[in-house]
């Protein structure tokens, strides 16, 4: 089903790293970002491209960005700052700056943490998309650390049994180093799919796997169904589910992590949780782990490949050629981009060209 | 469903929560367990047992412990100690105690650790079960702070697309206060069920569901099948399905999840994975976050009622009485169990009978 969502050959075109680096980060530059944060903005956005997780590169993420700063609902230049801080934690005010800017600053100050005290959390309030989360907990990893990010997003999942909206997909992720091995890369909304899937299933015209949304009663239903289309707000019109889909699957374990998220990634950042009213609030978590501090480091690398290397030569199902890890398909689509290009939509290039036009930026991708 | 597991009044007998602790207790001494922890340890099981959790209570556990301190693979009085420290981390080694002994202990010094510098992050390795893992995750509570708690245990569950069991069963759960509400508790495998569940189920005489469990060649079975019998070591002869089931329901995040608590509560504990071969090899993972350290405490703990009003009065689906949230229906059940007894099972009860007799300890349960 994965695949179903990917964009084919006939309906994208593909185009080189650089060049889209070079477009998105002039965008980023001509809405009023600064030129340290508009880098590292586009190396969010661009790394998700790279990783295949189209869901939240710049097809689907760049242009509610733009929207965004046009509408003043994004501040471009936030003035950032440490409302609270003890050694191993801080609590950041993000002043409604993006969370794919705003988070590799808090994550820079957990894994500083964690190197004087062993582990570093950091909590964000006030701001707004974080992205790919994954790519803050790939930060740790070149500090010989475990990275974990979490993000409490405004409501669009039921809660199992219930019939109205009350979390937001709210993604965990945790990145791990091993030694030679891919490193462990894991990354999920903790409702059964991302909202952004929803969007680019509606943009593909395909169906919605059963399980995935609930009915306007709250009822799960468990047939494909037309994909929904986007409110004003941008965020698709359904009700999605909480991963388990149904009690008896375990819908409440979804429920839970969701909650899970919340807590952390939103109460505990002061700026409350997914459901508050006076959309948009994002509110976000991220943490290092200093690995040395438990244990020493090469032996939990060697582990590390040891674990990853027996997941990926289990023995696979019928009609399954091989098992994967997380972490380990994406980081061979990083090698077959930067060889063949990334895919975009022509739809996608369609929305650059007529972007670059209006805002006089040179039109580099076909 | 989850009532379909539940024991019926026709097959079971309620036992006062006194008289089922003094002949736990008794019991443990009997094991050679030293009285305080002793008394740990009962109030872990008899805390799952009151708060609905029979799957981890004495008619489960207990039986299993008794059986691992006979054979020796259990050690009644560990000499567990720290074998690295840092001011937020320390790793414990467990030498071969019980983790409802040991965790708590592990647990203190989380807490202590998140009062000095904000978080404190334990790691256990070469111990063994954790019992109903939230018992940890709670003693945070009174502190004014969050508590986690996860515990990587022997493989008997699939990853995503395998034929082979390659993950225990790998619990996870999160405490956090609120003010005038119930405590949000939340504890869950990240497999689709427990194990204990399989057992519990064959006990009962009750069919598995659709999405449960794997075929002997890895292929989810998506409709009922008979509950497995156990093992030799107890474990439940049976390929256990990830959170999600099936790709296409989301198991690979179900798969991620378990590897998660495989790498923060397994590897990074020293003590390996839970597919390292030479069972038992139960590691864990326990953590407090001092609220205080991010936020004001009472702000936390109000905004924490004002979400968990808005998630047990959500509008529920057709067919659905309430939306309960995560540790809503288990305080409920101990409100209702320290009024009327905890009903166990008869079988059990007959355990408890000959057990006494063996021991020379004085049955009271009936």
């Amino acid at each position: 089903m994965v695949e179903r969502l990917r964009v084919t050959e006939e309906d994208s075109m593909r185009v080189a790293e650089d060049d889209l680096r070079e477009v998105a980060r002039a965008i980023f530059l001509k809405c009023g970002v600064p030129d340290e944060d508009a880098e590292r903005a586009t190396d969010v956005l661009v790394t998700s491209d790279l990783r295949g997780v189209e869901s939240h590169g710049v097809s689907n993420s760049l242009r509610g960005y733009v929207q965004g700063f046009k509408e003043d609902e994004i501040n471009p230049a936030p003035q950032w700052k440490i409302l609270r801080e003890t050694p191993s934690t801080a609590n950041i005010d993000s002043d409604r700056g993006l969370g794919i800017v705003v988070g590799p600053k808090a994550m820079e100050i957990a894994i500083e943490k964690a190197r004087n005290v062993g582990v570093g959390v950091v909590t964000i309030r006030n701001s707004r998309h974080l992205g790919m989360i994954s790519y803050h907990a790939m930060m740790a990893l070149e500090h010989d650390m475990i990275g974990m990010s979490m993000s409490s997003c405004p409501a669009n999942v039921n809660p199992t049994f219930g019939a109205e909206a009350r979390f937001g997909t709210n993604p965990l992720a945790l990145a791990a180093p091993g030694d030679r091995e891919t490193p462990f890369v894991f990354d999920a909304a903790m409702s059964i799919v991302p909202a952004n899937k929803l969007v680019l299933a509606r943009r593909l015209g395909v169906k919605l796997l059963p399980g995935w949304v609930a009915d306007e009663d709250g009822t799960p239903l468990m047939h494909e169904v037309d994909a929904p289309p986007q409110g004003p707000d941008g965020i698709p019109m359904a009700n999605i589910l909480p991963l388990g889909s149904t009690v008896d699957l375990g819908s409440h374990k979804g429920y839970g992590l969701m909650a899970v998220v919340d807590i952390l990634g939103g109460i505990l950042s002061g700026g409350g949780y997914g459901l508050v009213p006076g959309r948009p609030n994002f509110n976000h978590y991220v943490a290092a782990y200093d690995i040395e501090a438990f244990m020493d480091t090469a032996e939990f690398k060697s582990t590390m490949d040891e674990w990853l290397h027996a997941l990926r030569t289990t023995r696979p199902a019928p009609g399954h050629d091989r098992v994967i890890y997380p972490g380990l398909m994406e980081a061979e689509t990083v090698e077959n981009r930067r060889a063949n290009g990334i895919p975009l939509h022509v739809e996608v290039i369609e929305w650059f060209r007529s972007t670059c036009s209006r805002m006089g930026i040179p039109f580099n991708l076909a």
